[in-house]
């Protein structure tokens, strides 16, 4: 997906929150705004949105001297997850269809998403699960529960920490040895890494593997080799989140998109209202 | 006042806003967003908000070959605020004190600002109106009320098109042969010129004369010699919208502020929640 002109604003005001969360110093605020004004003045708008949030956290990071700025962020988010665990299990096990609340719920989790708002809280995550109960299902259920049945490997490829939590719900509603969980290659903003796929007990249950990329999203040509070669061979791809989403959503694959629609240019993109809980396909098999 | 970091997402949205207001050609909105970008990451912060918006707007004159892009947008506010007219006068007729009623209903006015947003609707200014007849009253009501009544000279600086309609309301309490009126030198965004006054009828009850800046706010050193001979020998100085204030706030001189806080900046500036009407007085007399 390219970036469009009411993204750059958004840029530079995510620019400006991340350094404030990462940095007291005033000066160290200005300087990255004014580095991402400058970049933005000259992108390629051809570019999907998070490649320019993978130059902003590299750039952030280099400036404070923090290999994982929002280390302490993504323990506290994967603690508020574990703490909602058991309501969120007992959803599932009550559901008639469990496999639709488990989708419905990690949709849900991908509220817990800093790149998009500057601060999620516990009620901001109540509130998201409330909406999955209540909503009414608007992605094709049907396409996706057969796609699920029907394949030998399913990659999942996971966004956020505290998300990861839901993911893991999700995942074990599937037979989970087919599963491949996918992280990120390296900390940016909230991302899950494969630290967080462990604290969320994910290593119990499906091989794991990171994608070798630092950015907010996956852009192909930036993954590692071996990320490539699983994501050609999987029968189904599961991909969290609109960082995902905005970079695959041009992708040929039988890739399935799980995300809560945050922004209006995402929004408009898949033609529903802001907010929204998505199940959508973009493409067909190749 | 100086400009903050907040206010550059803003800067990029609102030259975004203006850029699809004056013309339907993607190649000047992506344009003016660009300069916005390049210019906005070389921007001195000492300046006030105004002076980058003097820029932007000029450059979309330029680029787009008007010299009054919202000419339709200001007839159009101009004739909802004339509309209003008669509800606004019984409101006032009826007050138990008819001179704070219009000042009330003339911060009200001030939320007709295509700058703040890219929009405003006649339930906008509905909305305003009962907000302005039900809230408390949060300024110093007596330090103004007793400056309007020993003031000889009042210079009252206007700021938009359709509000120009309400400040009539409050001159008209004054004894309006001591009032000038201040509208801007040359088209800027929405804000009243000449012809402005004149359609709310301003020529038939006080002198006016324009300030010679396109600028959408005060800035003295860019106002003719004219206007600040008037400026520096005014008793009283009313100045209208968050431009005069983010030009003036540190401007010594009996100046009184009334507007609507529409931006976030604005509000924490003045320690008031967003969307408060405010009366404030700044600088005591020189």
């Amino acid at each position: 997906m390219k970036t469009t002109l009411d993204c750059i604003p958004c840029f530079v005001r995510q620019a400006l929150e991340a350094a404030r969360m990462v940095s007291d110093d005033p000066t160290v605020h200005e300087r990255i705004v004014r580095e991402v004004l400058h970049w933005s003045s000259g992108m390629d708008l051809n570019q999907s949105p998070p490649v320019l949030a993978q130059r902003i956290h590299r750039r952030l990071r280099e400036i404070t001297g923090s290999t994982d700025p929002y280390l302490e962020a993504k323990a506290r988010l994967n603690r508020m997850a574990m703490d909602l665990l058991p309501d969120l299990k007992a959803e599932i096990k009550s559901a008639p269809d469990p496999l639709a609340m488990a989708v419905r719920l990690a949709i849900a989790g991908n509220v817990i998403d800093l790149g998009a708002h500057g601060s999620v809280t516990e009620a901001d995550v109540r509130r998201a699960v409330q909406q999955a109960l209540e909503e009414p299902f608007s992605g094709n259920w049907d396409e996706f529960s057969q796609a699920v049945a029907q394949a030998r490997s399913i990659l999942y490829l996971a966004d956020n920490a505290g998300e990861i939590v839901f993911d893991r719900l999700l995942i074990e509603q599937f037979s989970p040895e087919r599963v491949t969980l996918a992280v990120r290659g390296a900390p940016v903003i909230n991302d899950a890494t494969l630290a967080d796929a462990r604290v969320a007990g994910l290593h119990e249950v499906v091989d794991i593997i990171d994608n070798g990329s630092d950015a907010p999203g996956t852009i192909l040509e930036d993954c590692s080799p071996e990320f490539r070669l699983r994501f050609a061979a999987a029968d189904m791809i599961i991909a969290k989140g609109q960082g995902n989403f905005e970079t695959l959503s041009h992708v040929p694959g039988n890739i399935f998109f799980l995300f809560k629609a945050k922004c209006s240019v995402i929004a408009n993109h898949v033609g529903l209202p802001l907010g929204t809980h998505v199940l959508a396909r973009f493409h067909p098999r190749r």
